[in-house]
């Protein structure tokens, strides 16, 4: 259930007079998402997207908002936001902060092929491409000062041979510095579940609230976790060939970013154990959360310490 | 013949990489305008439409092109230029000025029904709505003192009673001013051929080379005078009624606009009449024109001032 805030037809009909898309036909609460409230609307001009905020503030919003419209209008696959009559993409309904984007077309793959990987690469180095014109600028709320501030509240409740493995990975990680790496808009939460796909064609990038500023291939490395990865945490080859291939058909990786890629997808593994270990064990009051499976990704971050070498991946 | 300056896959798959929108799949020329070059263009993303300017400079283009992408952010249906990696939407290519847009769906139609005009009048109200934030602004390089300048180089040309009408039209003109009328943002030139349609659903508004700022009802006479006119020049009530029925359903007109009405019409029926008798008597050297035959505005204008009474179309 993702409807937490209900908006009735006729208060939307009223509201859509602020907008340009013509006249409400039909409105329909959107059943996924746990942390906002997602309406598909159709008017006599098209479909749409409504998104209520419940915990984000509007002043929270521009960073994502604007970055959005600024892919959009390069030609990135991700929703456009419709700015209403007062030239503003967030508006408010129902004391909510609200945005109004473009319906996209596609549904996201679960098992995606090693074409999908490919074209998934290749538009994942053009968002990177068209951000670097992009003037916003956010720290990414997700990176090491997090993580490790994170895990250290979490070795109480894990098992010693698991807390080892996690306190050796965030001291590793706290050893290198990825300051000479080409860094800017990330994504950062590119799972299969966030793209939507039409066959082999990205229809869109969705679910841009934790784009940040970061290093590029961290980028790639979150999203080759997730998009490669097997059921028991090894990463298919094929896929993730075909991942970094299509990647470096548009931005070719430089020699510092092979030599720091594979820390880079442990980077990247360790995140998400860290983020989903904190929901498990401490999830919040009065938050909705699915708690997901934590030990997916300390797998994924085992395979990877025990692989020397996963720079042929780039290679092809 | 519309293809004045020739790009090969080649040099376009070279230039593509200054935009973020996939690789060249194919290329085509477009035979429709008779000023600038069109290509419509096939990439593994999506299609487009690539224009090469043969006439504007680049320095010309910024009005247009910026309204085009403020309307499209607003949801009106028109075509979104797309940056490139510079972050501009205007470009070169051969030597020429560039715009690259998306492509819309749809076709022009021919013989419009009153469903079709409906849906045409509320989408020019929504234009002229989401143009009201528009920064930018554009003198009518049409309007009433180009007239007057043009219509005294035509009398020698015309039939004595045409010349009579004409200048007395331009008198008549003359007597009236329209800076009480709320104004805005002017398409100035939505022909049907300029009106891309889906069935009774507005595809998109095409060639925006004579938006500029000007009285708003301005623009909904221009459109009813091709819209509603029948091949004897008379206007069509039906069609008449639902287009400005449509109009109205957005934005209701005031009175001063509604008393303005007939003389508007006479107007927009002015302007191209006195357009296509330059195009027809005057053509230029090294211009390519469609001469187009001038009477069918003249039979408009003359009905115009035969009819007291225009303003029955909108009431309904």
């Amino acid at each position: 259930m993702s409807v937490f805030t209900t908006v009735t037809p006729a208060e939307l009909a009223v509201w859509l007079k602020g907008y340009s898309i013509g006249e409400l036909v039909e409105l329909k609460g959107i059943a996924a998402g746990i942390t906002n409230t997602n309406y598909a609307l159709t008017t006599t001009q098209g479909k749409y997207v409504l998104t209520l905020f419940e915990t984000l503030q509007a002043h929270e919003l521009p960073y994502y908002v604007n970055l959005m419209a600024h892919l959009a209008h390069h030609g990135i696959a991700c929703a456009a936001p419709i700015a209403n009559l007062r030239d503003a993409y967030i508006d408010r309904l129902a004391g909510k902060p609200t945005v109004l984007v473009s319906w996209l077309q596609g549904e996201p793959v679960e098992s995606p092929n090693p074409a999908q990987c490919r074209a998934m690469g290749a538009m994942l180095a053009r968002l990177h491409g068209a951000g670097a014109s992009y003037a916003g600028h956010m720290a990414n709320p997700r990176g090491p000062a997090w993580w490790s501030a994170t895990a250290a509240e979490l070795y109480a409740f894990m098992p010693e041979a698991d807390g080892r493995q996690l306190r050796a990975e965030v001291a590793q990680q706290a050893r290198h510095r990825f300051t000479q790496l080409p860094s800017g808009v990330v994504h950062a939460d590119l799972f299969r579940d966030n793209v939507l796909m039409q066959g082999e064609r990205i229809g869109g990038f969705i679910d841009f609230y934790y784009a940040c500023n970061d290093v590029l291939i961290y980028d790639l490395a979150v999203t080759l976790n997730d998009w490669c990865a097997r059921d028991d945490g090894e990463i298919d080859d094929e896929r993730a060939a075909a991942l970094c291939a299509g990647y470096q058909s548009v931005r070719a990786l430089n020699a510092a970013e092979r030599q720091a890629w594979s820390l880079m997808l442990r980077a990247a593994a360790l995140r998400f154990w860290v983020s989903r270990l904190w929901d498990w064990h401490k999830p919040q009051a009065g938050e909705l959360t699915w708690r997901k499976d934590p030990a997916v990704f300390q797998r994924i971050l085992t395979c990877h310490q025990a692989r020397t070498e996963a720079a042929g991946w780039l290679t092809g």
